[in-house]
């Protein structure tokens, strides 16, 4: 896209700036970032912001995205650098039991050893950017609302992806910005064939485990590396031997001299979700009801999973990423919960939306524009409060992650989903989409387990059979044989037949019959008996009544929320970045410890020191033998061009005030002089409610300093070739 | 005693200084002090050193000791400040199911009101100190050793104790330094008429309770007032209402401004023990047996403790101290393990007496005059490992803490021991000990409980049921019918109806039976019957050889270890603080974080920010209404001049790096002008091994500001009236 273009598009950006935003929040889309040019020379830095602008130039050319985790290219034959987390999926799909890569890590020694990410494994780069709001939203009469509005809107967006999918490997998202203020559409050439190169043992990689994530101090080396292939054509091609690496215009220098205290750096990445856009009343409902229901959810979740893993090797390696992503959610809801209630950052938000209420109040222009916003969009949100929690069990219970009956629902769902034109079809279920569903439908191979599978479903079933007279979800009364105000102890037997007997028979554990019936209408699934996909049948005309309720209430609320992100700009003075939607986003920040608590002070950096003293030889902190090896040489006089001069040691992580979320995980942080100084992976604790709410005094995010990766590939696994294919700036 | 005399004395302290300690550590004997001089004008400590050495001087003349706390006058009517944990007996001894002091505190608005701090409590005021090491060692022929040499040099220290109180209210100790190297005879003034004036709540003195204990940041107010009161003839006498307030020489100023980072301060207290002069086998015994043995007893007796008390409130108050001990020690002893183990204190204690091993090696001189001793010492430690653990299982059954058998034993030997001339007795059975030990026995009142009781002689019996044949206890085989490779079960039911049945008949739970029996000889305390007193009876004779073989060993010991003792010192160029002993001493250091662990920085100050981040409005971290109140007063508005400008806050606790240990709680931290600034109160975890080797690096002690004592006396407990009888520097 053309910078001029999009700074034209961003002119709401340009206004005055009396807002006491500091450098260091949001995730600013690219095309921002010119307009921040005084104030990033104030925080100190001495880049050019326009050449941001530039999706296709130095350096954010060289950004990618992994679809879920960020990476960036690092040589021109299309090598990429990302956090070991976001290569678990790899290591896991290429693990046997008597080969565990998830623990002992991996190294292809030359291009042929690099082993196929596995299925549904992607790279996309960012070619484009393009407002198109008009297209979207422009020109709908006002009376226009509900469903009505929300196919009428959804229907141009599968238009405008469509016009630009024409070209094989293309992928386009039109996304919202600013709650539906704002709509782009980005454009994305989608690699297919992603190869595992290189991770570090999980004593590396994952040290510290879930007792130090979210944590600080902090010692993950948390990289790994993968590698992009194209086809001979140079175009983007599914797994092939004949594959070649993909050659990217840009790449990231690596800096041998990392990140220190007081630097500038930037993060640049795609981070998921925030919501802070979301009025105080939707927050609001995330404390009270999703965050306590995840929290819950997950903890039982976990020790259900752990349990069925006793004694079943192959089961607990088929769980083992379910158990650490539940985990992993698990933490940031409490750490969010603890920091809305007890840390206050749901009183911030109220204030702030009290102190927007009466701005909006002060004016009477305003007034009449934006006055009834806000009980409005209440008004939806408890509208949707009555069913949410039955709602919510039949979702959990058709759709469970990783499970075979999530599996049936997927197919027949797509089954009828094909029998529509495709652009009247719901956009996960377009033609477009169908590779990569079939990919997870493959990948699922890894994760699907039948012992696994009961424990879930009759979990789930288990708090469906105590909904209450009123909520029933008939269809599965009917097919479990539940009724209200049933024994807990009748229900249970009853549920532990019905979901034994539909496993037992159902064919959806085979890989090919799955992949079989990718192609099947509903009447071919029908035909085939399988007792989930029934079972996935009987609940559909159910969950499509939700769907469509959803639609309705959805279209209502498309309408008010652009409102109340304007007037949220407006009051703002117009120059804040989006929430964040997964599209590439550069965030800026200085390297900088944090008095935690009363008393005590995160040190902006952790070095091998805290390794030595974390190491315990087993579990979550047990560093390789030829890590402490490596180690001691150094204490006892080998020398090392990553010792930090001041630190008199190798520094492992540092922290900074970048301002990331989920989907950043991986991303370059680069210094001034664009070279990649370290890899986000996390932030602390004090950091999870930065979702909903900013908070420019203690928000810290986590990156490993690109001198341990370096020192670890170096010392540790002999990495020589990918040092010897990176450029090392010294 | 006169300063001119001890500086003679310890010449040996003033033999040039190469050694690399820092001023950070040494708990000093006062007379040492002025030879620190340079050393410590080197870091910054402006005082004059001088001063010290003349202990009725002030400040020394100032500093008081609890005996195990120690404490400080301030002000000219004997008021004393010392921590809240110290006293703990004083809040127990006079709480009731109804009014329990040890939550709520107490606070005195008369001095009518003030209330005995119950029998046992003391204040010791030190008056002289003298070398006395030629009277207690000198011209011994060198063949005198084992229990002989034990014997006399005990006599000797009996004679001179006798000499020095003949004057009523006077108490002599004649104590050991540098490992029997040197002897004092230290006289202090012994009050003991003792009253409670003032404890904050719990949720302000024992804030963070055990969870906090040995942690930071820490948020404790730890400080609480007594009074020591004398006849109207102005001597000690024990507890009347005719008594009048003492009027001590000195007392400390209060200062209002506390201490400050980088600030030079000195603890002025009374240091329990410390091992550092142990040699490494003797550490090492500690590694390999005593702490792991203690782990595991504490932790069990605690479990016990907690279990008696459920559903027993009056159980639950009697074991609660216990318990709070049990949990302090454990936590301390945990921490000293793991410091040894994990963190390397005992490689370092192995590596400085190999240094020493070949320092004496390398002269023939020294080899000829210690070249033995530390194989000698060895040998004599490890004739005692043999049947260590049998000796100690039954210390622990026939005097456990808090216990009636414990009673009923110390009546035994008392009567055993009363039949000897005064001279030849055990000296912790000699008459100038009577009136504590009577008091001990009356004091036990607020612990004992027979339901405690059962389950603690039952544990102690399990275990002594479980001895291998050839280390059986016969008198307690045949007394409860044991066997050795009996089942457990069995011995068991025989441990159960034996304990049940002498615990049902005992009257020793009765007070007045209990103190009725103080002044009875044996044949008196046999004609009783009473169950306890029976088994004290035929436990004498077994305990009896015990302590006999160990003055044997023990005299053999007290031969060499003055030697190595000797050797160390000279190695070290003489200026060396002798390991602590319960006297008095002075250590200098700074107010200072440091760096906990990589990454990791504990600032030297807290504030009443923490407080609030910590305050949860139950268990440990209950806050007072009225202190969360007056904190809200001061964010909105209310001024202090407690607040520390830099801070922006009233400071609570602050580190520095003086060299403490357990017996210095309640300490005086002074500064440079003789202020007191803060209590001493704890150790961080990383410190608790510095009882074996001092860790210039880590070792960091815990005070309370004394702004946050003024704050909380001033603003929660309005305390004006002794607020107006201390002098407080603005």
């Amino acid at each position: 896209m053309r910078p001029s273009r999009l700074l034209n598009v961003l002119t709401f950006a340009l206004a005055a700036m009396s807002s006491p935003l500091a450098a260091d929040e949001g995730m600013w889309m690219p095309q921002q970032v010119p307009a921040l040019a005084e104030r990033l020379a104030a925080a100190g830095f001495q880049g050019d912001p326009r050449t941001f602008a530039d999706l296709t130039g130095f350096p954010m050319g060289a950004i990618v995205s992994l679809g879920g985790c960020s990476a960036s290219f690092v040589s021109p034959d299309g090598l990429i650098v990302t956090n070991h987390h976001c290569v678990q999926g790899a290591l896991q799909f290429n693990s046997r039991p008597d080969r565990n890569l998830m623990v002992d890590g991996f190294l292809a020694r030359t291009r042929t050893e690099e082993l196929p990410s596995g299925p549904g494994s992607r790279v996309f780069v960012t070619l484009a950017v393009e407002d198109v709001t008009a297209a979207v939203t422009g020109d709908i009469p006002a009376a226009v609302t509900g469903r009505a509005y929300h196919d009428l809107i959804e229907r141009r967006q599968k238009e405008l992806t469509a016009a630009r999918e024409k070209q094989e490997g293309y992928r386009c998202t039109v996304a919202s910005f600013f709650q539906g203020l704002k709509y782009f559409a980005i454009t994305q050439l989608e690699i297919r064939d992603v190869r595992l190169v290189y991770a570090p043992a999980a004593g590396i990689g994952n040290f510290g485990g879930e007792t130090d994530n979210w944590q600080w101090p902090r010692h993950t080396g948390d990289f790994s590396f993968l590698r992009a292939y194209v086809s001979p054509q140079g175009r983007p091609a599914a797994y092939s031997p004949d594959n070649v690496p993909f050659q990217p215009k840009h790449w990231l220098k690596v800096s041998a001299r990392g990140a220190s205290p007081g630097e500038v750096v930037f993060v640049a990445g795609y981070p998921g979700r925030t919501a802070r856009f979301v009025t105080y009343d939707g927050v609001r409902e995330t404390v009270d009801y999703q965050l306590p229901r995840t929290i819950r959810r997950n903890t039982e979740m976990i020790a259900l999973l752990e349990k069925v893993g006793v004694g079943h090797p192959e089961t607990a390696l088929r769980v083992s990423t379910r158990i650490r992503s539940l985990n992993n959610g698990l933490t940031k809801t409490r750490g969010v919960h603890e920091a809305m209630v007890r840390g206050g950052v749901l009183r911030q938000k109220e204030r702030q939306e009290a102190e927007l209420v009466a701005w909006i109040a002060a004016d009477p222009a305003r007034q009449s524009k934006y006055g009834t916003v806000i009980p409005a969009i209440s008004a939806l949100n408890a509208e949707r409060t009555r069913t949410r929690e039955r709602n919510q069990l039949l979702a959990d219970f058709a759709g469970a992650t990783g499970s075979a009956l999530g599996a049936a629902e997927t197919l027949y769902r797509l089954a009828a989903e094909r029998a529509k034109p495709d652009a009247e079809r719901d956009p996960v279920f377009q033609e477009r989409n169908w590779p990569r569903t079939r990919e997870n439908l493959d990948r699922l191979q890894r994760n699907l387990d039948r012992r696994a599978d009961h424990a879930v479903m009759t979990y789930n079933l288990a708090a469906i059979a105590r909904l209450p007279a009123d909520q029933r979800i008939e269809v599965i009364d009917r097919l479990v044989g539940l009724k209200p105000g049933q024994p807990d102890a009748e229900a249970a037997a009853a549920i532990d037949r019905w979901v034994g007997a539909q496993l037992e028979k159902s064919r959806l554990y085979d890989r090919d019959f799955r992949l079989g019936c990718f192609d099947r209408s509903r009447a071919e699934l029908d035909a085939m008996e399988d007792p989930l996909l029934r079972v996935a049948a009987a609940l559909y005309p159910v969950q499509e009544g939700i769907r469509n309720q959803a639609k309705e209430t959805g279209g209502k609320l498309e309408r008010l929320t652009p409102l109340y992100a304007e007037a949220v700009l407006a009051r703002a003075g117009g120059l804040v970045a989006p929430d964040a939607n997964g599209t590439l986003r550069v965030t800026f920040g200085t390297v900088k410890g944090v008095e935690n608590r009363d008393g005590l002070f995160y040190l902006p950096q952790t070095t091998l020191k805290g390794v030595e003293q974390k190491a315990t030889g087993k579990g979550e902190f047990n560093a390789p033998a030829a890590q402490l090896a490596a180690i001691t040489a150094l204490r006892t006089g080998r020398t090392s061009p990553y010792v930090d001069s001041r630190l008199k040691d190798v520094p492992v992580n540092f922290l900074s005030t970048v301002d990331t979320t989920g989907g950043n995980s991986g991303s370059a942080t680069l210094n001034a002089r664009n070279e990649l100084v370290g890899l986000l992976f996390d932030g602390t604790y004090d950091t999870v409610a930065s979702d909903y709410f900013y908070d420019t005094e203690r928000t810290r995010s986590i990156h490993c300093d690109t001198r341990y990766l370096l020192w670890v590939m170096t010392e540790v696994d002999r990495a020589d070739h990918l040092l010897r294919e990176m450029t090392i700036v010294p």
